[in-house]
């Protein structure tokens, strides 16, 4: 058994946090927003985002930051990544002792280029870090609730973060695979958001499977080119913090930013669009950074410079779509 | 303009002659329905295969094999795996000349294990064999023949084939990719069968987003396995003839490997699965093939082999499924 905090009241922190307390580990919830914590301790529930879920009966949440902290030496850090920063700096002001810190997030910093595991390093104390690991994977929050098998990979640059992290998650429905790649693992977490919109896009417009297969499978190699270039082994693409969680975005109707993309799609606005939606959608801002990033490294990624454009620059979907389908005789 | 005769009146043969007709090729279909033959001719439809579509009127189709050999230097084999070497063989009886094969058969051959283009070869007197080719990769012909935007792989051992066959029938709704790997080209779009039978099989046993981009991950990492082992370039399975198709496959309600193993997964047992159905599924001789390659070769392959215990020797499904999920902790 073992003591951890939840920092995020989110959908996929709470399930996590729900599957700890099922392995029999002692979980508290860190979060801002007051009726969420009151509901998770007094009716066992989070009907913001997990409708309809009766969570661990174990599980216990707080507002106050201080308690979270004390709380535990491993944390779960399920923020957006734009909280990321703040939420880590507010608890490195607190520590006098050092954490280990696993986290969720799918994102790449605006500006810095830095993956989520760098923004935490740069912003802890090293006195205050006991490693940083990643979990990444084909994961719905919706179904790992309720218990659907479901397979995540765990990385971290020190195997003993990752082998930890293994032993806390891994149960008979959720199965963690460590993977020494934490470059790739957290490139590909985050770069498969833009596909997923682009494949919400193409799904508003009406296209079909085999567009949505071709939109997969050359935004695979553009995300593979741009991870070695990166310093990524392009194998991790393959496994299941690459193509697999790629795959789930992009095909299920559970993911944000595929239905994002939709209403783009449709030929929503981006700004009507996310007024539509209740949660953060990452592939935006990821969109942002790596479009700037692909360029700084002269690396082509026809995808996401296509998806840039409609997001950022108001190109018309169409124009984006015909765009792709009307380059030149290639070879793969 | 060139002359090509489609050997096969199947979806996908008649998806392709219906775009060489469109791209201004002049074709002839041949078959042994005299009832396909004749709605062709006389109403430009193929209602068997696929419903309410006007093909183009130009198509033309024949059920005298002699005919349909002199018509053409071009031949497009689209025949199940299982009919290739009786109708080449008697192709070859026939022949004087020189032809081009491009064949779309996604198989294995049982016992022998050879993929197509090798079995063309096999029964092919050298003095006719002017190139073989194969076009494989994510394209359900419902969506061709509407003309919705698909990529396909097309290669060969002779890059002239290939690029014959990106020239017929790329134009602005299908995206033609060169790949000279022909051993993982055919190997992809066989094996990935496989994995789109096992996909139904979740699907119908209700399982959800998550595990199935799980089985396509793991499926894509031991269809690569026995890729590399039989000489294929493992990054072929990560381009159109592999995930593209694999993704496209497991997804798809289009897909009949995917409805067989759907009903399998509700409880069926193969036979009634397999009456229900009106089509060859390639995937079950497939397996078959594979799982004994598989072991003559030393390659592990457990969703193949999962596969193999319940169609061939009555494991049920949710103890095969059980297998693949309890397996111990590992690393990707």
């Amino acid at each position: 058994m073992t003591k951890i905090t939840v920092f995020g009241t989110g959908s996929f922190g709470t399930a996590l946090a729900h599957v700890l307390a099922d392995n029999g580990h002692q979980v508290l919830m860190w979060g801002k927003n007051e009726q969420t914590i009151n509901e998770l301790n007094d009716s066992h529930k989070n009907s913001k985002y997990l409708k309809n879920i009766e969570l661990n009966k174990q599980l216990k949440a707080t507002g106050d930051i201080e308690t979270a902290i004390n709380y535990a030496d491993v944390f779960l850090i399920a923020l957006p990544t734009k909280a990321i920063r703040s939420v880590v700096s507010e608890i490195d002001s607190k520590l006098t002792t050092k954490k280990t810190f696993i986290h969720v997030a799918k994102g790449i910093e605006n500006d810095t280029y830095k993956r989520v595991s760098e923004m935490i390093e740069d912003t802890l104390d090293p006195s205050h870090n006991a490693g940083i690991g990643v979990l990444s994977g084909p994961s719905h929050a919706e179904e790992v609730v309720v218990k659907q098998p479901t397979t995540i990979a765990a990385s971290s640059k020190s195997s003993e973060v990752s082998l930890l992290t293994q032993d806390l998650f891994m149960n008979d429905y959720l199965r963690i695979y460590t993977n020494d790649d934490l470059i790739g693992v957290e490139l590909g977490g985050a770069l498969k958001n833009i596909i997923a919109v682009a494949s919400g896009v193409l799904s508003g417009l009406g296209y079909g499977d085999n567009a949505k297969a071709a939109l997969m499978t050359r935004g695979l190699a553009e995300i593979s080119r741009l991870g070695e270039k990166l310093g990524a082994n392009p194998l991790t693409f393959q496994g299941l913090g690459g193509i697999g969680d790629l795959i789930v975005t992009c095909t299920s109707t559970h993911s944000r930013n595929y239905t994002l993309g939709y209403k783009l799609g449709e030929g929503k606005s981006l700004d009507q669009a996310l007024e539509e939606m209740n949660m953060v959608v990452e592939g935006i801002n990821t969109t942002n950074s790596v479009y700037h990033l692909a360029q700084s490294q002269g690396v082509e990624m026809p995808i996401t410079e296509a998806l840039y454009s409609v997001l950022f620059e108001n190109r018309p979907v169409e124009e984006s779509v015909k765009d792709l389908m009307g380059r030149g005789k290639k070879s793969e």
